[in-house]
């Protein structure tokens, strides 16, 4: 399966942002960011860890019909990580998951971002 | 944050392998998995594509307290994609991921594998 996976490391975000810390503020940030690109949730899971004060972070997917989004916060640290996979079957994600990269990154607004681009490809062995 | 991405793109896997149509043998294989690694599940999500035939597959995530694991499936091409990232925050989780990874890759015995290892680190710029 052909695929592109984008991965951002970031610093230097503002850990009062409500996503950090409230589930229902990144799963809501995820959603619009996911249709504003044109891609498609199919069901999503967001887990906060205890104990549940301005320490503790996030971490969340939500399941895509083209793959899948993973966003975890550390406000303790002002870091969040994020992976946006999407499989080209059929049409090609590519600018979809960098539209949807882009408008994460704008509102976790870091101070710096690591991006990486993984192409993902299986080798075309068929099954003997 | 610090970490071992793993990611593998798998073909000529058995389509009828019970993880790859069903979900609770998904689940059980992946937590039976990470159990053996020493990672530390907190939170599961699978979800069946429609018709629930031999042709549709399950895309699925484990949330790890290390970060996650992610396992799509292509029953109708013999393809799997598989992702195990962990942060290395206290601790080097780096082995018990490469044995997660092992664990599942012995688990869908594809006829050919194709592992990328991606090191995932942020810039350590504090926020002013």
């Amino acid at each position: 399966m052909n695929g592109l996976h984008l991965t951002a490391d970031l610093s230097g975000v503002d850990p009062a942002l409500p996503p950090m810390t409230d589930p229902a503020a990144l799963a809501a940030l995820c959603r619009d960011a996911i249709a504003a690109s044109g891609l498609s949730g199919v069901a999503e899971l967001f887990h906060r860890f205890a104990p549940e004060d301005a320490q503790s972070g996030i971490t969340g997917v939500v399941l895509l019909a083209e793959s899948h989004v993973a966003v975890h916060t550390w406000p303790e640290l002002g870091g969040v990580t994020l992976d946006v996979y999407v499989c080209n079957y059929g049409s090609d994600n590519s600018a979809r998951a960098e539209a949807l990269l882009d408008a994460l990154l704008k509102a976790f607004a870091p101070c710096d971002a690591a991006v990486q681009r993984l192409t993902r490809a299986a080798a075309s062995t068929p099954r003997q």
